[in-house]
């Protein structure tokens, strides 16, 4: 019943949905439950304690939606603001373009600061925008903190300095869907008032979950605030909190389990071990493209993305055709490039459960890519650069020492 | 890492979610995918072709949103009205309270037309709004199908003669959560507009898909339906459809699997054997609870639910005590009282992926826990009844001839 | 890929292979590992500790065969005897006289002690032999503790008490394929030499593991006995476990898992709660024959099996009619009547990860097929006195309490 | 559950067992069966019709025995020989030295014909011993296909063509383990006897099945064939392929279900393409070893094996340090040197289901292992050699195209 089955396995290196863990596959492989038995809140329990460490809070509250990053978003939005609000948001590629027009379809009054795709959030005009607003009327900054279009990782503390500098009490609303569990990310440090994140992303699961996490004041906001929400209500989540029954509606079984199961694993790695592993393959893939001689679509290192590399293909060459080349020769399925930079890059994503020997199967696979659609790549070339750095990088596996 | 382990199976009789048939299991049992690869567009195209076929419907267009059961309702709602317009909702149990404080909250005027619970939608009152509307106010009909919480099913066709007796354009709207792919739905013959079950109900699948039909009216009044939406929002996949890419944000690989396999084995059996399954399983539920001496929940037989029965227990008892109590002591799970029935009822579902002999150890254990909680039960009799019954009407498995 | 699929769960009733609980499958749902690394040795090592304990044997050394019951008895025969050597073994139904015609083609000299097919193993003819054999011509007893074919269950203890009365030191050679870890087993106290079982029975787990286990006095044995041996000789797996590698050849190491998961699931329940839990479900077994009006192939209550119950069907039905009928209308397993008893009786297995409702789900079952096949059996009669019983003695889940 | 888990996949390239498709892996996870319900023997006439495909044999009888690889041994050698019977067989590696071990212990008289581990079988030895022997006293060869120790191929077509030219009747008995399914082998062709393999090698499965097949000639043999044998005498299989029944013992049931999705995927690639694809990757991997400037332990190319490489390290570097680093740093899993090469050679296996970027992510870590114990390898060197050749080579994948 697989569509389209090739021999061996696939290479997934597109930017989400990633490779989920065996553990992970098989905690999930099970029947229904009834979730009004002790059983399930029991375990919801843990899992809504557990879950705020990859978000690095201890204040916040988290919510498992069954939904999307999509649905996550909307969740954010509709319970911390009311129809007309102004906020500033920031379009610095596609994914920050669709939150965007969701914002504005959700009618709130948007200031959109745009940057060139491969820059990140221009702050000066955040800076410029906090200190014309002594009276506030800007209700939240929305920020997108990995760009999955572009791979450019935006610097949060900064926004937070910002908003602290002018003593701004707009919201901070951040989509985390490429980062959190991947990259250094701290809810509470930075004071980040709504964060958001997808359970296909760095967890390392199906998709299905939309995990998001309010502050204090997200969860303040929300009392007040008067978009019009049912399905993605945390009113009515709350509510079954304290009932200690949990769920408003039916929640999966089978992503209970597993999110546990990649909890589990998280934690036994350990959070700040996988933002290294990210770091390490983030590198090792930047090493690569420029050994490739190409360019990556990131335009400064500040920016750099570990999770994921938007690459740039001469103007020769049909970005499209290296990703469908890839998946019909290779069975390696790497990302498209979207809108504006729609055939310019293709992306290698590089973030979840993976690692470097996976990594470097699919950087060989690229550099063979690259030479059948016509670039004069030097087979072996961004291997070698590559290795070259986690050779002295890897660390032994600590169960295995 | 299960929660609260017992010896052999769990009992799953609560009416959803519900037991998922092994192959499913099966197919689900995977990594993830890139869903922009031609494989999962590919795959899409034969479940939004076949599971028309669950609706019986070959004009409408079917949605598989990533949500749950409520948020289907959510889309089906905000897809077809604008907020203030008018609605007639039936107010018969616990489903249809949470539709209707769903239909409230997304801000339309709700004329809620309320049955004791036990019994089924007024149409006498629908029909007296219609008569008394000829200016056509009511924009749509919004009613459950088969009401989880009391068993109790409602006439659809009745509906809709009303409708067009009146020749009122309103559309009409229905919750098939508990019914589809169980009991008799005809989208196209009955004239529905908006159709939507859940993935963990007679599909037999985990949570995780809300699907939604859409009937050629239905999808008109989307244009110009002005309630917010985004996640929900049928233009968005509408516009996927057509590029071929199905997808407006990241579907569940596994479900997408886990839906082709459950509509295979759902056209294996064939969706008139699976409904008169149904009926046999739900009468021989009811000649048990008949013969040990019980009230249905369900006050006519015109409303006796095929997927659901609600038992009145006497007075003297406590409903939760005989749940609480199954699940302890027999690793049965069967359904609480909920709301104006909470200790009043419990709830056997019989829906889904279920044969004779399962519903047989339910019901030996039914009656064990009667005992048990100090019902006076003559054990055996109800199995007595259900097997007289059985023994004549259940067919030999086609494929074991 | 199922063959011959039905709606609902198969309810499997034959005395092995049983039901296997969703954690075991789960745990075998994996790769392939590199069975020379630690990992693999560092798991072997847990199970082969533990595994002793379902033998209740702190002396014995036991070996995993990837093999079926059929191995183990060879391993157990070659390793401890040699071509010619004189035993004496018990035909009492199919599998002791399958393993008595393994026996003869092994080259052994056998003393066949037969009795009723229903009956247990004739001891009185085992004293006069010890009586008789002051040399100790006899080298081993070989005894299936419980007789798959009739439901018998013969006493271990009276024979170390023979063996011990005449100071015989005959190795006690014992099948426990169908009762170890359901069935009271001592294999220390009782002195067993060489104790076996099948992984596909009280195990719960898939066929492939044939689990052997020797006292001192048959590994002391083994190092004279001259039957050929290769694949089954210990001798190459004790040199393997001395080095701390375990393996001679490769092992499933998804067995090995499934082992590790079963015998965790059989420590938290308990082994004397799940041998208790087998004296439960076998005599509701028994109570529902007796209320049926048939007779249980097993001639005296000292020898009912609480694994298996062999039912004997009146003349005038054939009981392999029964089991047809029963898999092809109601999805249930039952064992078939084997070699003298084949149409006569027909088998209910109740091993293995079994709770009361599926026992009473399959006695519902089979009060229905008896009426199909034309015997007037009272509908309800079984369930109802198996529940009258069963709802006296029931404990509660502990886990759940 | 796991042992030793570190982040990602674990690169599994010992020389078996090897990568399980998920599709065989989905199709393993299930319930046991009534393996005497018309399903398993339906299932199972399937399965023998079509694994004579795998052995390029249309008048061969296969059995599937509940063994490994060394059971499969002892059944094709028990099943045609007597004790005493002369035999010849070659010895040029590990496996060969045990299979010859299990020759003399099961008492045949064993010619051992030696030749330098990293050579092939010496057939000029073998010619001069069918020359002198007129008498036919000679009543089997004895060889292993590919020697999994050394990763040499033997010519069996040579050996046919000598037995043929003295008109030697001896039976030609073949150890297929790591070739069939993956190495070009004619079983009718080359006038094979009994040809035999293991589930866990190139057919991709966990371990558990050791897949035996008889010519003609060699059935015949076995009704005269005096060695002891029960669990692996063909005659009781033999028996039940009359009775319809097919088991003389309990399968396993996933093992079963597993075989039929690994042949479907074989079926699906094409044997020859699969052979294609193992000559592409094993002159990958040669070529990779080569631009190390390491020494393959394969003496002659003749002799190259497509399914294994074992790679001469210097002598001032242990090769088991290799290993053991590869699996502590890299998830890393090769081969150990056994025996007489321990030390000395690493062993990587590339064989089953396997692509190209697999390898080449397993090379790129054989290089960072290198480097890491002290050897000047030039980092990318081994993969340029190989994508230069792979990238020519690699077909699309067939249902992408």
């Amino acid at each position: 019943m697989d569509y389209m089955y090739g021999p061996g396995r696939n290479h997934l290196f597109v930017p989400g949905p990633v490779n989920i863990p065996d553990p992970v596959i098989r905690a999930m492989n099970r029947q229904n439950e009834d979730y009004r038995s002790p059983a399930v809140p029991a375990l919801t329990k843990t899992l809504l304690e557990d879950v705020k460490q990859i978000f690095k809070t201890t204040t916040g509250t988290p919510f498992l939606f069954p939904t999307t990053g999509t649905g996550a978003w909307e969740s954010a939005l509709t319970n911390t603001l009311s129809p007309g609000d102004r906020i500033v948001s920031f379009l610095i590629g596609q994914f920050s373009l669709l939150w965007i027009d969701q914002q504005q379809r959700l009618n709130f009054k948007v200031d959109v600061v745009e940057s060139d795709w491969g820059q990140g959030a221009d702050l000066a005009v955040l800076e410029s925008k906090l200190r014309q607003d002594p009276s506030h009327t800007i209700k939240a900054i929305c920020i997108v903190h990995n760009e999955t279009a572009t791979g450019v990782t935006n610097d949060l503390s900064a926004v937070r300095k910002l908003l602290d500098a002018y003593r701004h009490p707009a919201l901070l609303l951040v989509d985390g869907v490429s980062s959190i569990c991947a990259l250094d990310f701290r809810m509470d440090e930075w004071g980040v008032d709504v964060a958001l994140t997808g359970s296909q992303k760095a967890l390392s699961m199906p998709t299905g979950l939309g995990i998001v996490c309010a502050s204090p004041k997200a969860l303040e906001a929300s009392k007040t605030a008067k978009s019009v929400r049912v399905f993605f209500d945390w009113k009515d989540y709350l509510k079954f909190y304290k009932m200690g029954t949990y769920w408003p509606y039916t929640p999966s079984i089978q992503l209970l389990y597993g999110l546990r199961a990649a909890l589990d694993l998280i934690f036994e790695e350990g959070l700040d071990n996988i933002i290294k592993r990210h770091t390490r393959l983030g590198t090792a893939t930047r090493l690569a493209v420029e050994a490739w001689g190409l360019k990556n679509c990131t335009q400064k290192p500040e920016w750099f993305s570990d999770t994921v590399t938007a690459v740039v293909v001469p103007s020769y060459i049909d970005s499209s055709a290296i990703v469908k080349h890839a998946w019909k020769r290779y069975n390696l399925s790497l990302g498209l490039g979207l809108n504006k930079v729609a055939g310019k890059v293709f992306r290698i994503g590089h973030l979840g459960s993976l690692n470097e020997l996976q990594l470097l199967g699919c950087l060989s696979g690229v550099e063979m890519v690259l030479k059948d659609v016509g670039y004069p790549v030097k087979l072996g070339s961004g291997v070698a650069a590559a290795t070259a750095y986690l050779s002295n990088s890897t660390p032994l596996i600590p169960s295995r020492i």
